[in-house]
């Protein structure tokens, strides 16, 4: 091994040059979307304090991991579930190879746009109506379907393309923790496997950091090429007291800061924000009619009570999308 | 926002000098406990090739993914598992609480070291054992237990501590993966919580990129405090067909390069190899009876059969330990 004795000057310049182009001259807001207020100034805190070598609740890069729901916490939940918009279109694609659909709930409820007959179809319903049309074919063929879907897939009242829906704070705030040496993960109720092929696009989140309700798979071998099947049979509920189950099952070891809407993430958030060290526990609230939704206790979607009940006390921070957020949807910058 | 104007040069100064940095006058071999040979240049040749912008076959770094095996392909796997010789540890510890187990068997067996009896138990008896000393405490509990054990617990034959028998070539490889842009992730059949507490000192590989075998979870608040309770039921066989399933669910993505030593892998190379693009797929030989041991189709643990009957025709990268690696064990430099 030859080197040339040039080279050794430059670790020194470079790092040097690093911290000269580090220093604060030129500090930019890195939350633009949310207005100046106790909400932002939290966030911007908590970052500050977790990364500082000098504070006394520094974390380590590897121990500063943050989980998001994604339904209401990361885009719209409202008037229903993403996913169940994609389940009812699939209902409609599937629908000529079951005859039998057009007279048996909840496909019936589905083909005919029954919103009413639908809900009382309850879980058990919708349960059947997610594995008729989630399961079956292979995660390829499933990938395939809905990166088709959401090309053209619009909210019926909102107008705009589901994809264009996620909230520009929020990604904003993925951004920032990424910044500042953060692994963003999502943790949500919604099937992992539709939201793994969206999740780089809409979130800059990597679908090996995406965790989700789930169908059983297994492995097979077709004309001599492995694929992955989907079975109609639920593996795993990511949802409640799942959030902290399916953390622990796929991440191992406790995030530091945690961000919901719903009491769906109420022990995600009890569950990140026990401890030891300075944990964040954030939820956003639905208040705001004019730009969204505004719907908390009374929701059947996304409702929200507990959390509402017990954030002061455990120090869990309510952000108002009303107040909050300067604005809510906004083209990626 | 002000900005000073100086700044402005210096990220391309940084980036020239980086560059100049990067150039080749001074590489080192990065894996020198490799022997020169069509191994070692197979396996570096690999990673230029989807590493270079100018390739055919370049992958984009959140793509480059890389699955190892870890019993017998990170670390030894004979006379016995690790996490056997851990359940054998963990049955002496609970034995004062289990009067029944001096005889009922497997556990009669563990306690006597009667390795003929405890085969004779089978499967089945492994998976009772494994259940009785992995289950019942809680995940903060279990994790405590596992670093206290590994901080003695010596292999029986070789001597040293099994923290220390990694192998030197093999965390290498990884490190030189990772050094070139790739998330490389362990894929047991052991137990995910078990591996997942040594994964960082022993190979550099954080707990969320850890997929293994697991038994069922559960979320309560203790006295307060949130905890994730270990239940004696198997949630997932990470093992055989198991593995491709278990990439699937955890990186929901198909790795490019895969690494194994038993016939227990030959689904996961077989996924994993199957394209489309480059990809490598290896199997670690154990030929080695002087530094380490030799098997591999009459073995009883890690059997290689098939894996050496196909390799050629897969295209697989077959390593001899005996001849491809320089040292096998050598301490962390």
């Amino acid at each position: 091994m030859t080197c040339t004795t040039t080279r050794s000057f430059l670790p020194i310049l470079i790092a040097w040059l690093a911290i000269a182009g580090a220093a604060p001259a030129c500090a930019a807001d890195p939350l633009p979307s949310w207005n100046a207020g106790p909400a932002k100034a939290r966030i911007v805190g908590f970052v500050k304090a977790v990364t500082d070598k000098r504070s006394k609740d520094y974390v380590p890069p590897a121990e500063r991991i943050a989980v998001f729901d994604n339904d209401g916490t990361l885009w719209g939940e409202q008037p229903m579930y993403v996913q169940l918009a994609f389940a009812l279109d699939r209902v409609k694609a599937l629908a000529p190879s079951h005859p039998e659909w057009t007279t048996l709930q909840p496909f019936k409820a589905a083909l005919e746009g029954d919103a009413k007959a639908l809900a009382a179809s309850g879980e058990k319903g919708l349960v059947e109506l997610v594995l008729a049309t989630h399961a079956g074919n292979t995660a390829d063929e499933f990938a395939a379907i809905v990166r088709d879907w959401a090309k053209t897939a619009r909210h019926p009242t909102l107008g705009r393309r589901y994809v264009e829906l996620s909230y520009a704070p929020m990604r904003e705030l993925l951004d920032h923790l990424r910044a500042n040496g953060f692994k963003t993960y999502i943790v949500s109720g919604g099937g992992v496997e539709l939201l793994r092929v969206l999740s780089q696009q809409l979130y800059g989140v990597p679908p090996e950091q995406v965790i989700g309700s789930s169908v059983r798979t297994k492995y097979e071998v077709r004309d001599g090429k492995p694929v992955i099947v989907r079975l109609p049979e639920i593996d795993f509920i990511d949802d409640k007291a799942g959030k902290p189950v399916g953390i622990h099952k796929f991440i191992g070891r406790t995030p530091i800061a945690a961000f919901g809407n719903s009491d769906g993430d109420f022990e995600m958030l009890e569950y990140v924000t026990s401890g030891p060290g300075l944990r964040l526990g954030a939820i956003v609230h639905h208040d705001d009619a004019a730009r969204e939704f505004a719907y908390d206790r009374d929701a059947h979607v996304g409702r929200l009570a507990r959390g509402l009940d017990e954030a002061e006390r455990r120090g869990w921070l309510v952000v108002s999308m009303k107040h909050d957020w300067r604005v809510v949807h906004a083209p990626r910058r």
